[in-house]
């Protein structure tokens, strides 16, 4: 028996475009990041793949993305789950702040660390900050657990149990699974999958609004490399991805 | 205690405007549809109620709708249940006919009594049908139970358990219910919750993308009269939707 689960990393949103770090604030694709979700959509009804059941975040770009796609696909209709343990990393006192003012008053040291470092997290979110997580009602049952910074390593620590409780689970009734996310949780679910070390994610980078394809053995263990359904469009975008990071960096 | 629920029929679809008889035939919304599903989702967001978890048919028209107007009222991110139960009324042979063509076909009174009286399904539609659901991935859990026709009356009979097995149970966890579905299956529940006669749900009729709302006890019995959030709207789609119906019977 083979599995089959796809990854999709939504697309371009209003605060990509403005350069701020996002993490859990909730905002909105993109016109760009609207025409991406389409295309994802597209690749999937062309690549013959038909997921089942589809996980997001509770994230609204996520969610946007996903309904486009799934749309598209025409597919809507499959039962839907949302976890915030897909969210995006938490991106602690950085959220709401723009890249290059955050680089120019930390230095590059400190901003490169934040940004690929694997288990060093910004400096914590204050509860009243106005880009704050608390006190929002979809947060309202995880109480105790709810971030106020993570390190791709808590990304890890908070994503892996639901991969086990709940997608696994979906994977093994034989359902071929659509996961749409987020850059950072689906580099931890692929560092996961994969093997990958804490020192060789950094290099990972996920294009946006391609869908990935893993097909996984009765252990969850890849039975080949994973492949995107765009191949060359996938290695321009995660170009762009590294290349965004790289220029602001470099700024 | 008291439980919110919200109804909402999806807007108008590509068949609609064909004139043709749709039931589980998976259409799409038109752009006048896409509309009226904005407006649903200013008029939620107007209205202060909060949707926490939405429950929608598997037809497309009816997820379109739902997700256009959580994402415009920011709720895109509540749970979903999904359920074969509250699709449209199946309307067997008759499914993909033009409305006046059969009028013609079969006079008024046969039209009449499969449109509007409560228990006489129309006639079967053959399983190797252009427009047949069996085969239909969507069905596959439910194989015995599929319909090739329904009367309202059916409508009820495979409705009524979902919403106490379901429905219900989130309503009485204090959650404010959003239900996205069909005429006829929205038909049924307020046949159920305001006690209509069999005789009288006849003259009902629910207008496209306008919240419905009811306030109910803890015995899901209404504590006021069911209103919408946009009553003149609603009282001038409810006479177009019977206009509507008068006009191809008076051809």
């Amino acid at each position: 028996m083979t599995y089959t689960l796809i990854l999709l990393r939504h697309g371009n949103s209003d605060w990509n475009q403005k350069n701020l770090f996002t993490g859990w604030v909730d905002v909105r694709l993109s016109d760009q990041g609207v025409a991406e979700a389409n295309r994802a959509g597209e690749l999937l009804a062309e690549s013959g793949l038909k997921p089942e059941i589809l996980y997001t975040s509770v994230l609204t770009r996520a969610i946007q993305t996903a309904n486009i796609a799934l749309d598209v696909a025409d597919r809507a209709w499959i039962p839907v789950k949302r976890s915030w343990r897909l969210n995006e990393r938490h991106y602690g006192a950085l959220q709401g702040l723009d890249k290059a003012e955050t680089l120019e008053k930390f230095g590059q040291e400190k901003f490169m660390e934040w940004r690929r470092s694997f288990d060093v997290p910004p400096p914590v979110l204050a509860d009243d900050a106005e880009y704050s997580q608390v006190g929002d009602e979809r947060y309202a049952d995880i109480d105790g657990e709810l971030p106020r910074t993570e390190s791709l390593k808590l990304v890890i620590d908070r994503m892996l149990p639901y991969w086990e409780s709940d997608i696994q689970v979906d994977l093994a009734a034989g359902k071929t699974v659509l996961v749409t996310a987020h850059g950072n949780s689906l580099r931890a679910l692929i560092k996961h999958l994969d093997g990958i070390s804490d020192g060789e994610i950094s290099e990972l980078n996920v294009p946006t609004g391609i869908p990935l394809v893993y097909e996984l053995d009765e252990n969850f263990v890849p039975i080949k490399p994973r492949y995107y359904l765009d191949p060359e469009a996938a290695e321009a975008g995660a170009a762009a991805v590294a290349a965004q990071g790289g220029k602001i960096a470099a700024k």
